[in-house]
């Protein structure tokens, strides 16, 4: 069909050609329907979109990046024919009728995903599949190498080269900013990729934000590896593992993890960036990610069996994920937890975590017993060598080294709740804790969550204040407040 | 987040909110995620998509709908917020995990569909849990009545109404033009909703669009019902049974076909349109789309048994699918087909096929004996009673009554195929034909298409023709030539 072209002030990660309702449905098109669209010699493959009336009767709209392709000018009639569906969607089908995929249709299909050959739809008919049938050791494996090969990776020219990954789910648990730290200002080398908050008050790439930025390419995180030994980037910034942020997406809004799309998902980005050693840290807790040990070893195995596969050495550990570790929660309180534990102070129980986390991989690595390595690793904060390493990631990422713990203020809006009896802390919810933390407008403002004055096991007495709320908006707080509810349990 | 609006001259089916792909990321969106947008006191809900550059950092671009539904200035602030997720993806999860879903959780879910409330990936999800779970017959029933209340109905203040449906997958077929003569001409009332082409050469509205407009609203559909007898609309222009189309379109793409969503598609055009009588074409034959009795017989019972629950009278028949029945393939050719025959001339199988399907409702809604039930649909043909009735309907629906079959041409491009040595037809591919005539421009070519010049069991000689083929474009023609294979065999 010749239509007349018309450019669209908008752009998109895909090529999207927008036809007028009648027209589309004239020839058989649907939104979503591929089209090969040809000019001057160029042919691309578009998704089209319905216009009711904007877009008249024999004009098609064209976002911006596919009309430069096409070397496009205004009014220029162009030929638009659909298109047979890339091979892919039957492979996708495959899966949908319960049967195994070979190597080469996994590629396929994470190659159609990043390249947009595919639609939100398909593949979210792809992840469905995934879900319900499940992925073997051979298909999460081959889905790892895909999702590797889909976008760029790092090669680091030194050892060894060391990777952790907490499945998530516990308030601040910031042990990446204190692992990263520790273990290459032992000469150890960490390119770490972390992402940001999707539904907790904050990421690593968030809390990293307060003090540098995050959104750094794959060559600058191969450079300050390798030069300082260890990076903090955000994942999504770099082009690393590309098909991982894709599959995301659209997993998220049906909150569906495919168990062998979870793996495949955080051991390709270690494998991109070359990690050799990697531990997994799966905190074990009713309100946890992991609701059980049970569950959480059966997790264990299968994070080791497939990254063995993969060419890595595994370790993963079961930890406490009962209640938050740390006393900060939101990007601003959690960096200033990691600086003054960096420093000599700040919350224990979260020193505590990152230097074990520390030793297991020390000894993961060197084959030093457990005991020496934590004292190793622990000795590193004490000797402010964990924190001269840290100032000069923060450097070498664009961030001013000399920032002090109390530089970092929380949201000017504050309110403290107090305990309304005598008693011990019975229990703090993970839950509640995130839940009034974004409420408060974590992890968007950077300033907003809460402060916990109180640890499980303490005791308090009425009126001893339980924990302070921030935010940067006198709206959120008093909404947040609204939701306060269960958070401290005294009994 | 406070963003400043502009307006986006485009429009689609939901409201559309474009924002700067930083913008997003930072409080935690993907495409696809949905917002909350507050201005003036009106709030909407809308579907999230990303811009690169475009939309800056601090903007947020507005589709026209959206723009208009706010009530919105160039240049002013809105409140952008996050949204939960509707209930609705909350029972697509639970169908994702295999679990039954009762009336309310389906109704939800449609009407989420039809209100644009759903995501297109979660509407996949949704399709695809279906698919490979199923529905049963309680939520098959539910699906239906969802489907109904979705959109408009049509109340027919006259009795009988009766309808037919075929699962299609046979080129030509044409019978539903010449069963809604027969028996509107007999006093039946026949509101007929057909579809276009999606993958096939021509739909029945596809065909009838030759004649006569049929993209009618549901009041017009009532209106010629009431008056004249019959009416042969396309489906997809009027708002009748809403959500099938939407679900049709997320179907599409990956083929998919969930058994209780095909039938429920099917019975609710039917229900919305007061239908008290229906029968059910069942074509059977290997390159039909039910390939064995026995598959065609449980299609059968299925339609019976939710028809039934439904409150319709079913009727199922299973007829020859093995080739196709009529000559001429594409809207035009099939066309003169039906006038021809209505007319006293034209294919015998096809006049047979129609009179037989118009039999077997007489005799289900008079408790006539077959054979008188076919005397007498045969017999309004051969009086012209079918034809005089075929042109009040084609004037009440805007057409010129006075078309005769001469006047209706072909595409102006041919070519003729011929026998390569004597023998008998033995078989003639439903497949081939039907890619053919699509190659060479069919449905979107009205005149595009070809003539059967032969039938099963004919004798032929060599250089005898087999088929010619029509296109209104040359370069088609061409294409379409290069893929002439395994059309006629020849034994």
């Amino acid at each position: 069909m010749q239509l007349v072209a018309r450019k669209l002030d908008l752009d998109a990660n895909a090529h999207i050609a927008v036809l007028n309702r009648k027209d589309a449905s004239r020839i058989g098109l649907v939104p979503g329907s591929r089209v090969e669209i040809a000019h001057n010699g160029k042919r691309l493959i578009a998704i089209v979109d319905f216009s009711k009336s904007y877009i008249k009767q024999g004009e098609v709209g064209l976002f911006a990046d596919t009309w430069e392709a096409l070397g496009l000018d205004d009014g220029k009639e162009i030929d638009i024919s659909p298109m047979p569906d890339p091979e892919s969607t039957f492979y996708i089908r495959k899966k949908l009728d319960g049967k195994r995929l070979t190597d080469e249709e996994i590629h396929a299909i994470i190659m159609d995903i990043v390249e947009n050959r595919l639609t939100s739809a398909e593949a979210a008919a792809f992840i469905s599949a995934a879900y319900i049938h499940g992925f073997n050791a051979e298909e999460t494996v081959a889905l790892t190498n895909a999702i590797v090969a889909s976008g760029e990776s790092v090669v680091i020219e030194k050892e060894p080269v060391v990777d952790k990954h907490c499945i998530g789910g516990i308030p601040n648990n910031r042990t990446t900013m204190l692992v990263v730290p520790i273990l290459t200002s032992l000469g150890f080398y960490m390119p770490k990729l972390s992402s940001r908050a999707i539904t907790s008050p904050a990421g690593t790439a968030d809390t990293m934000e307060v003090l540098a930025p995050v959104d750094l390419d794959a060559e600058t995180v191969k450079e300050i590896t390798e030069t300082v030994g260890g990076v903090m980037a955000w994942g999504g910034g770099t082009r690393i593992a590309a098909a991982d942020d894709k599959l995301i997406a659209i997993r998220r809004p049906l909150s569906l993890d495919p168990r062998g799309m979870l793996l495949a998902s955080i051991l390709a980005k270690k494998k991109a960036v070359s990690s050799q050693y990697v531990l997994i840290d799966i905190p074990v807790g009713p309100e946890a990610k992991i609701p059980t040990v049970r569950k959480g070893e059966e997790l264990a195995e299968q994070f080791i069996d497939i990254g063995t596969r993969l060419g890595m050495h595994m370790k993963a550990v079961l930890t406490d994920g009962s209640a938050p570790i740390g006393r900060g929660v939101g990007p601003v309180l959690e960096a200033r937890d990691v600086l003054e534990i960096l420093s000599g102070s700040g919350p224990q129980d979260l020193r505590k975590k990152g230097a074990e986390l520390a030793a297991h991989l020390i000894s993961f690595v060197k084959g030093t017993p457990f005991e020496e390595a934590l004292r190793i690793a622990d000795g590193q904060i004490s000797s402010g060598a964990a924190l001269r390493k840290f100032k000069e990631i923060v450097e070498a990422q664009g961030g001013d080294p000399d920032v002090k713990p109390e530089d970092l203020k929380p949201g000017k809006y504050s309110e403290t709740i107090f305990a309304d009896r005598d008693g011990m802390v019975y229990h703090i919810s993970n839950h509640a804790v995130a839940r009034l933390a974004r409420a408060a407008g974590a992890p968007f403002q950077k300033g907003a969550g809460l402060y916990l004055h109180v640890r499980v096991g303490d005791r308090v007495k009425k009126g001893d204040p339980l924990y302070t709320l921030y935010s940067e908006s006198e709206r959120l707080l008093k909404d947040a407040l609204e939701q306060v509810d269960d958070v401290v349990r005294i009994e």
